[in-house]
C-alpha cells in the first residue's frame, strides 16, 4: 500500500494538483540534526530546469511539520510536506478519458471506479517522488558515516557516451519525442550483513522500492542480466580475505541476499517519458473511438535525468530500514 | 524476514540438511480442493534428473500437516512439509570455512556469528525453493480460472536457441563449469486492477519475491532494459478499447504499478550456479590464506533449468496476494 | 509503531505544541462522500468546554489535504491535519525535568535520549486523539449501514449514577484533583465473521487500539472480569437460531475471536487525569531531589468525559480494518 | 492473522485433532543454547492432570525441526512441532452442528462456509496454546537475564483465597459445571523504554497477544479497572529517582505506553470453560430446533489453571518483540 518498511517506515500521500505532497517517517532515531536546508542539495538534483526536463518548476520547499525539536529529530514521526503551487490543471481536462498511452489514467479510472483524482496523474504522478527524495535525505543521515553514494546515468536512449547525452536529448525534443535511460547507483562502505533471509533479501527490499518509482521497468544487481550469459568461472567472485572482500564484484555486493561488504552496484531501467508531444493514436472513452491525441502538458524529455536522485533515495531508504534492524 | 505477504502470507523455514523444509500459508480461502497429488506436476518441473541438473534427487513428497480437512482447505493455516532424506553432509565439511566464491557461506557466518547451519548452505540453500513451488501451487488455485502461466527459458549461457541448449549445457559440464540463464514468465487472463500505489506496485511485489529466489540478480517487465533504449513513440502502448487492451505490450501488462489486463511479461536473470567443479582460488579461514578450492558436491550446471517453475511460483504468489485484497 | 492496521492503515504524527497533528489513512475505498463538515459531530464530542474538561479550547478544524476529489474519496491516502493554535508552552517549562507523576515525561526523556519534544507532553499528548477521532469518522463511513454505536460513561470516580456525575466532578475539581472513569461502547448490527484466528481476534485488534489511547489501563468484553467470577452454566450464551443469535450476551458479541452477530460490548477503564493541581512530591532532575510539584497547566478533571468518543473511534477503526479483509 | 510480531515473529498452525500443532519463530538471535528439554518445565505447567484439568493427556513432546544446529539457535526460523496423538474425534461428531454455547463452532462454520475442521474445535482449540507456551520459552531466553516472571491465579470462580481453590473446583466438578479465573503476571527487571508510540504501546502489544488466548475476556494493567474508580491523587505514582523508580505502582510499570523500569503487573480474566457436562439448551442445525445438549468430551473445570503459563508466555513474547527493536 502507501506504507513501506519495517523499522524505518514510510507513509506517503498527495496528488499532483492537490494541496500538498507529504511523507511521514517512523523509526527515525532521536538526536539527528535536521533542518529544511538539509534537503536542498538532493531536491535540487531532482528539480527541473536542465535540458531535457519539464518546464514546470516547483519551488519544492520542504516543511518539517513534526518530529523535529530544537534542530534535532525527536524519535517521534518525522513528517515533511511540500505544497503544490504551480499546477495547470486545465492542461489535463481533455485527456482525462482520452487515455494517454502507457499512462496510469485508464487503470486508475477502473481501479477506483472513476473517483480517482485525474489532474496531472493524481496520486500516480511522478510528483510524489519529491517526498521519496526527502525520505532519502533522512535515510542517508541514519546510515553509518562510512557509506558513500555515487549515482549516475549510464545510458540515455541507448547512448552510453555522456558527452553525447545532450545531443540525444535535443534530437528527441526536436521530434517532440522522449527517451529512456539507465541509472546506476553505487554504494561504498556498506557494512557486511544487511538483508534478511528468506524473503527480505537486500535485493528484494531495494527492488521493491525501485519498482515503486514511476517509470522503472527493470532492476539488476552487479553483472545482472549480463551475468546470466556468463559461465560460473567467469561470474564468480573469489574472496580475498576474512572480511568478505572479493577480487571481482559481479554479485554487486550481495551474496545470498546479504550485503557482503563490497560496493553495492544496482542499475534501474527507466522507460522513456510516456507523455510526448507527437500525435499518438489511442482510445477515447468520450467518443468510444481510437483517435489521435496530442499531449500539451509540460513534460520531461527523459525522466531518468531527474530520476537518478530518486533511485539513490530508494536505495538509501532500503538500507536504512536494514540498519535499524 | 522469513515471512511474506499481506492477505496471503507465507512463513518458510528449514535447512538443506536439517529435518525438513516447511512452509505455512495464511489467508488461503476455505473450500479449495487440495491433496498431495496436486503438487506433483510443479514439483516434477523443479526436480533434478534432466541434463544440467544435480544428481541429488529428493523424492520431494509434500506432506500437508494442517489446513486441509476432508479434501478441502479449511481457511486455517495450510502447512506443507518436505522431509530431507538424501543429505550428504560430509561433502561440505571442508568448505565450511574455505569460502566458496559467490556463495552465502561467508556472509552467513558473519551475520549469525558462526552459529549458522553450514551444511549444504543451511537456510540459504536453493533447497528451500521446494517450499516456494508448493506455495505457488496453492497460489494458482487461488487465482481466477482465467489466468494461464507460460514460463520458459529464453537464454542459457547467452544462447537464445532452445535447440542448442543441451549443447551449451554439455560443454559447460565437460569443463566442470556452469552457465546462467534467463527465465521468462508470461501470464494471461490477469484482471485489470491488481497492484497498490504507491509502494506495493505489481512490479514491486513480484520483484520482491523474485529477488528472494537464490540466483536471481535481475528482473524486468515488458520491454525492460531494452525499453530504456527506445524513444517514447516506440515504447508507448496505445489503448485500443475501454478495457485497457493495448496494441503493443512494452509495459508487460502493468501501468502505474497496476495490472492493465494485458499479458504480464516478466523476465528474471539467474546467475550461473556458483558451485563448480573447476578449481577456484578463494580465502580459507582455517589457513588464513587465499588457496585453491575444489567443490565436490552434487550441483546443477544451470540452476535456471529448475528455476523456471520457481519463478512462476513467485509470480503466482504475488498475484494471489493481490487477488485477496 | 505509529502505524496501525492491515487493509485499513493509519499513520499518525504530531506533537501537542508543534505545527500540527495529522493522520493519513490508507485503504479507504474510493467513492465515499466526505467533507470537513462530516467530522464536526464527533470532534464536538471530544472538544473541551463541558464541566470537568480542560479550558484549553482548540478550534479543531480538520483540513483534508489528500485523498478527496470533488467531494468523494479517491482511493488514494486520505490525510487529515489539525493545526495547533492554542499552545501555552511556557506552562511546561518547569516540569520538563521535574517529572510529573504517572506521566510519560520521564520515559520519553530516557527512551529518546533527551531529544523528545517535552512541550505539553509532545508526541505523548492526548492531543493526538483528535486525529484518532477523525480516523474514526472515516472508519464509520466504511462500515455497513447496519452498524450503530452507542457509547457512554458508566462510571466516574466509582460513581455509577449518571445523575451524580457532575457532583463527583465538581468535588474533585474543588480539591484540585481528578477522577477516572469507565467507558462502555456497544455496537449493534455487526456482521458475523469479523476477526481472524489466531492472533488477530476481534478482541485483540480492538484492545490493541484501545490500549494505544492515553489513560486506558483496562479493557474487557461482555461479562469480562465479572464473568471470570461466574460458573460456565451462568456465563454461557445459548444459541437460539442458525444465525448465531444468543439468549444472553456474556461473550460481548465475540466467540473464538470472531464476531457472532450479537451486539459487541466493550468497556475501557480510563485512569484519572495524572495532571492535578494539588501539590505532589516527585523527583526533580534539576536538583536531583524528591520535591513538591505544582502543575499549573490546563487539564481535564476527568479524561474519560472526552475519551468516550475516542474509545468509539478506536472500535470503529478496528472493525473497519476487518471489514476490508 | 496467524502471524504476529515485528522483529520477533510467530506463525502458528494446526488443529486439535489434525497431524500436529506447530509454530515457527522468526527473528530469534543466533547463539542461544536450546534443546527440547528446555521446554519441559513450562509445558508441564500447562499440562493436564491436576484437579480441575481435563483427563486428556498429551505427552506434549516438542520437536525442533529447524533453526537449531549443534545445540544453538542459528538465526534462521526456529520451528517447533507437537504431534497430536491422543485424539477422540468421535466425541465431537454429534456436536458439530448442535452448537455448543459460547464456543466458536458456529462462527467457524459461517466464516469458513462449512469447510472448517470441526473436530475438537479444530484451529480454534485451546490445544494451540501448547505452541504459544513453546514460543514463550524461547522468548524468555531472548530477554535480559534481569527479567523474572511471577505468575499466579488470584481468583477462581470469585474465590480469592488460594487455600479454598480446590474446594471451589470440586464443587463445580460435582455439579458438572466450570469456573472462570483471574491470572496475574508480574515481571521484574524489565528495562525502561520498551514500547512504541503511538499504536504499539507496551499495553497494546501485550493485550493483543493476551486476547488471542482462548477464554481471555479482560485485561488490565496496574490498578486497571479499580484505578478508574480512584482520584488522581490516589492513583498517581510519584517518581523517587532519576531511573524512574516509583513510590507506588498503580501504572503497572508502564507510562505513556512505555515501560518505566518498575514491575509490570498485568491481569487477565479467563471465562469459565464453556464445555460443561450439565445439560444446556441450544440451537441444533440438524433439527432446526433449540434442544438440550450434553457435552461428553474431556474438559477442564477451570481453564485458568492451565492458562497461567499461557498468559506468561504471551507477556514474554510481547516483551521479546520489543527487546529486538
Amino acid at each position: 500500500m502507501n506504507q513501506f518498511g519495517h523499522n524505518f517506515r514510510l507513509a506517503i500521500w498527495g496528488e499532483s494538483h492537490g494541496h500538498q505532497i507529504g511523507i511521514s517517517l517512523d523509526g527515525v532515531p532521536a538526536g539527528i540534526p535536521l533542518s529544511e536546508e538539509d534537503f536542498a542539495e538532493d531536491l535540487a538534483r531532482r528539480r527541473s530546469g536542465a535540458p531535457g526536463t519539464t518546464p514546470r518548476r516547483e519551488p519544492d520547499v520542504p516543511q518539517i511539520v513534526s518530529g523535529v525539536y530544537d534542530g534535532y529529530t525527536t524519535g517521534a514521526p518525522l513528517t515533511i510536506e511540500f505544497a503544490n503551487t504551480n499546477t495547470h490543471s486545465q492542461d489535463y481536462s481533455t485527456v482525462m478519458r482520452h487515455y494517454r498511452p502507457s499512462h496510469a489514467d485508464l487503470v486508475a479510472y477502473h481501479k477506483f471506479a472513476g473517483f480517482n483524482d485525474p489532474r496531472g496523474g493524481g496520486h500516480f504522478s511522478a510528483r510524489l517522488t519529491v517526498a521519496l527524495v526527502a525520505a532519502g535525505v533522512v535515510a542517508k543521515k541514519m546510515l553509518p558515516a562510512s557509506i558513500r553514494f555515487a549515482t549516475r546515468l549510464t545510458e540515455i536512449g541507448g547512448c552510453t557516451d555522456p558527452e553525447r547525452f545532450n545531443e540525444v536529448l535535443h534530437a528527441a525534443a526536436a521530434d517532440r519525442d522522449s527517451v529512456g535511460g539507465i541509472v546506476e547507483c553505487r554504494v561504498q562502505g556498506v557494512p557486511l550483513g544487511l538483508g534478511q533471509p528468506f524473503f527480505d533479501s537486500a535485493e528484494s527490499m531495494i527492488a521493491h522500492l525501485l519498482f515503486a518509482v514511476p517509470a522503472v521497468k527493470g532492476v539488476e544487481f552487479g553483472s545482472g542480466f549480463a551475468g546470466a550469459r556468463l559461465r560460473g568461472s567467469e561470474n564468480n567472485d573469489s574472496f580475498t580475505d576474512c572480511d568478505g572482500t572479493t577480487a571481482t564484484n559481479n554479485a554487486g555486493g550481495i551474496n545470498g541476499g546479504i550485503t557482503n561488504g563490497n560496493e553495492i552496484v544496482v542499475r534501474a531501467a527507466l522507460k522513456p517519458t510516456p507523455s510526448i508531444g507527437r500525435e499518438q493514436i489511442t482510445y477515447n472513452l468520450a467518443t468510444n473511438r481510437v483517435e489521435p491525441l496530442e499531449i500539451h502538458g509540460r513534460h520531461d524529455v527523459c525522466v531518468a535525468l531527474r530520476g537518478a536522485v530518486v533511485v539513490e533515495a530508494a536505495v538509501a531508504i532500503a538500507l536504512a530500514n536494514f540498519i535499524r534492524q
